[in-house]
């Protein structure tokens, strides 16, 4: 009889989380009920976001309990159905958990169309990490042709999208991303006009001035810090900063501090905005045709780092959050 | 022969000025050239901003020159004119300088029309610091009735304006200043729905969440620094903070460093956003109407702190930097 193995949150780090905050468990597959569905996951996804839900501290969602399943955005089929809606072999996506199989109702899944793209890509480019890129700098950033752009992280899951994105748009793109195998990435692959490495420059500020001689007209901020900080200093006239995530500060142990600059969105006419993507959520059928489009025309690439079995998803989730992944973090649960 | 006095800058203080920063000349009254018209000032305005000014950087404007007479907004009456649309007796107001007579051309003055007030609100409630506190609240803060509005500065010339067009939009209003009389003056006299003195409450997390017990939707900051950090930690979902000045931070000798707190713009989906008061001008007149018909109607009130003659400019311009005036600082110069 198959298990369903799983991962659960074994304890709250306060500082950088280690393998012993999660736990591998074996369950039983669960039955599913009226109305419910068994899927058979494929790929979950490993995201920055999830750091926050370990805390014992609502944010903008509640925090995971102990001994729960990790949460987490998945992919896979469905192989029991009690429900006419949801057939056997359908492609869904949801946020199924760290696990191999779950139970789950009509309401909790969106159905992926394997014809447009491969499935892994239902967590990625085509699911919350590409909708986050393309609501956020598009509704939030409303980038103009011309425009400079700057993205920090902008080789991972969702700076990667941004940047090609805002190419799209006619702005010039400039990346901030932490190895000379990202640079090399994001500027020769994906076609950015410029980037650098956070890690070896030290001298962001005349770096920055540098690459965008005529200030920023957008940042795409996931990081936060120091990087952000320097950005900061170099916006244009009524820029927009889109605050997408602050990886840099999710796994401090005491809270940062830094420079006060608030000024600066005054005497450029700035503004920064936070986003959280489900806000959009409507309007992902529209967003996800044209980034499919986009992808068939060549026009919009993606990257997928594939860790294998569920057993390694605590080690690709510390990975991804080093830093270690190129584009999108994913772990293989199954060949569905 | 008249003379006309004016303030000069002496030097660029470090920290805090003081009057040595200031120099009281004299001059000639300048003779108006063709097209021009000669001004007597009859009350000269002091302004936070005015402390960027004689920094040697640039911030959204240039910086003033050593030796040069100070900037600032003055209202005063046309004595003699070579422009036909500039009448002796046309009230005008402009950034006229810190000083007695004033040369001008029409580009460079509004006339004021002495029937709506008096003619010192044209520097005041119905001049800059008045349209500021109405664009900012309405364009950037956007209210909507049932809102709580947080207002730092809360007695100052914008300030005061700020809470009450806050209360005329339905909104609950909350006041942040700095002294009992304050404190007194915005809850009794203005109508603020609660307000509390910076200097003596010492827990600004606590008394802001019983004061704002669903979360703060606005907040209009004139001041930054502490009293900011606690409002961001209190904003509620979609909230718009209005970064209008940061005062609290003009006059520190070296920079200060702060939490960072970019974060709670993501868990609120919240927005921080600067503007610039001149941005909206070609809305000013309609925007007088409605304030000037508000002061008619009683539903908004001003008080001028007037200090008297142009050699106190440096000394009332100090003390509103410290916050020693209620409303608006002006100081008189002429009985015109």
């Amino acid at each position: 009889m198959p298990t369903n193995r799983r991962i659960t949150l074994a304890g709250r780090p306060e500082g950088f989380p280690d393998e012993s905050d999660f736990r591998l468990e074996e369950a039983s597959v669960p039955q599913p009920g009226p109305g419910e569905a068994l899927v058979r996951i494929a790929f979950v996804s490993v995201d920055p976001y999830m750091r926050g839900r370990m805390r014992n501290k609502a944010s903008y969602a509640p925090p995971m309990g102990l001994g729960e399943v990790m949460t987490g955005g998945a992919v896979g089929k469905v192989i029991e159905s009690n429900d006419p809606q949801l057939q056997a072999g359908d492609i869904v996506e949801g946020l199924l958990g760290w696990q191999e199989y779950a139970a789950v109702r009509l309401h909790e899944v969106r159905k992926v169309d394997p014809s447009l793209a491969p499935i892994s890509t239902a967590v990625g480019v085509l699911g919350m990490p590409g909708m986050t890129a393309y609501f956020g700098l598009l509704e939030v950033g409303k980038p103009k042709p011309g425009d400079t752009v700057v993205v920090s992280g902008a080789a991972g899951a969702v700076g990667s999208i941004v940047g090609q994105i805002a190419k799209i748009c006619g702005c010039r793109v400039v990346g901030v991303a932490g190895s000379d195998n990202k640079i090399g990435y994001i500027t020769r692959e994906l076609g950015f006009h410029a980037a650098f490495n956070y890690k070896t420059v030290t001298a962001y500020d005349g770096k920055l001035k540098e690459l965008c001689p005529d200030g920023i007209d957008v940042y795409f901020d996931n990081v936060g810090g120091s990087v952000s900080d320097a950005v900061w200093r170099q916006i244009a006239l009524r820029a927009r900063i889109v605050v997408c995530g602050q990886i840099s500060q999710y796994n401090l142990e005491k809270a940062e501090t830094g420079p006060r600059q608030l000024f600066q969105l005054i005497s450029k006419r700035a503004r920064a905005e936070g986003f959280l993507v489900g806000d959009f959520r409507q309007h992902y059928p529209e967003a996800m045709g044209r980034m499919a489009a986009w992808i068939r025309e060549g026009r919009l690439k993606y990257h997928e780092d594939i860790a294998e079995g569920i057993e390694n998803a605590p080690h690709a989730f510390l990975d991804m959050m080093r830093g270690k992944n190129l584009g999108k973090q994913l772990v293989r649960v199954s060949d569905v």
